[in-house]
């Protein structure tokens, strides 16, 4: 696709996160099942519900588009989700892996919201502001869902997982 | 590297950042040629230079654990820029071109604000104080990047590539 106007980026940039939304879904999916911690599963599963409306909000900006969302791999989530699975395999202990996944999943969070936060300011810049808010929104989410991680690891997993070294040295 | 402890996951992590910081110095330098604006030029010399200062400081951080920064490279950013480069070869326009470097930096800066932002953690839950201090400082440097560049996003580089597509099209 060739990008000639601020409107082809913003599509182009709807296009990459939609890309991405739907391959973080498949990655927490894999997430939950790997995280051992309770609190870390269900956190990962009201982030996967928050996703898949993520994913919806951006087919509703495609429909006001009259343009479909498909069309682009994205492949710096790709990477990011890559060095996660990495990571996570090399770690041997179940408080470690736990600590590994709220890594994985803070950096995935970071992502969107830089694909995010420069949508919503395109969409501000060319005055499309049904787009402008839905993209906010899920921008505040992603956010919000960063803190809820970094409150967990804070408080328990990293606690956890620096005992784990005390068990396995 | 098996990951037996968090301290495993904090000198992974490191490694991590390492790799990306070597890597961002590398994609900067392209950056810096492919940018129009004289702004955007001078924010990302100033980055380069401050980038080059993080580099340093994972220097003395593994001098003071009496370990080597080597030995890990950063697949997630490697990722982040192969789909900048990507996307900065489909613009077609100065402005637009611009406005797509901002937005590559931007996923860059968020990649190190989720991996200083853990490192950071794991060194405070491990009580390693000067390594806490050194990348607390660095983190709040990649913020304050990441500020710069929506400022100067929404302020001038976004409204040109928006004229970009008036005179495209």
């Amino acid at each position: 696709m060739k990008l000639k106007s601020l409107q082809d980026l913003f599509v182009d940039e709807l296009r990459d996160l939609y890309s991405a939304e739907n391959q973080i879904i498949k990655a927490l999916q894999k997430m939950i099942k790997s995280a051992s911690s309770e609190e870390l599963k269900n956190a990962f599963e009201e982030h996967l519900q928050q996703t898949k409306t993520h994913a919806n909000r951006l087919e509703q900006i495609f429909e006001e588009l009259d343009l479909s969302p498909k069309g682009k791999k994205c492949k710096g989530i790709e990477g990011v989700i890559e060095e996660g699975k990495e990571t996570m395999s090399q770690a041997e202990d179940p408080s470690v892996c736990d600590a590994a996944l709220i890594a994985a999943a803070q950096h995935v969070e970071h992502y969107e919201m830089a694909g995010y936060g420069c949508a919503r300011t395109y969409a501000d810049t060319l005055g499309i502001r049904k787009a402008a808010g839905l993209l906010q929104q899920t921008l505040e989410e992603e956010k919000e869902t960063d803190e809820k991680l970094t409150q967990l690891a804070e408080e328990m997993i990293n606690q956890q997982a620096a005992s784990a070294g005390n068990r396995n040295t």
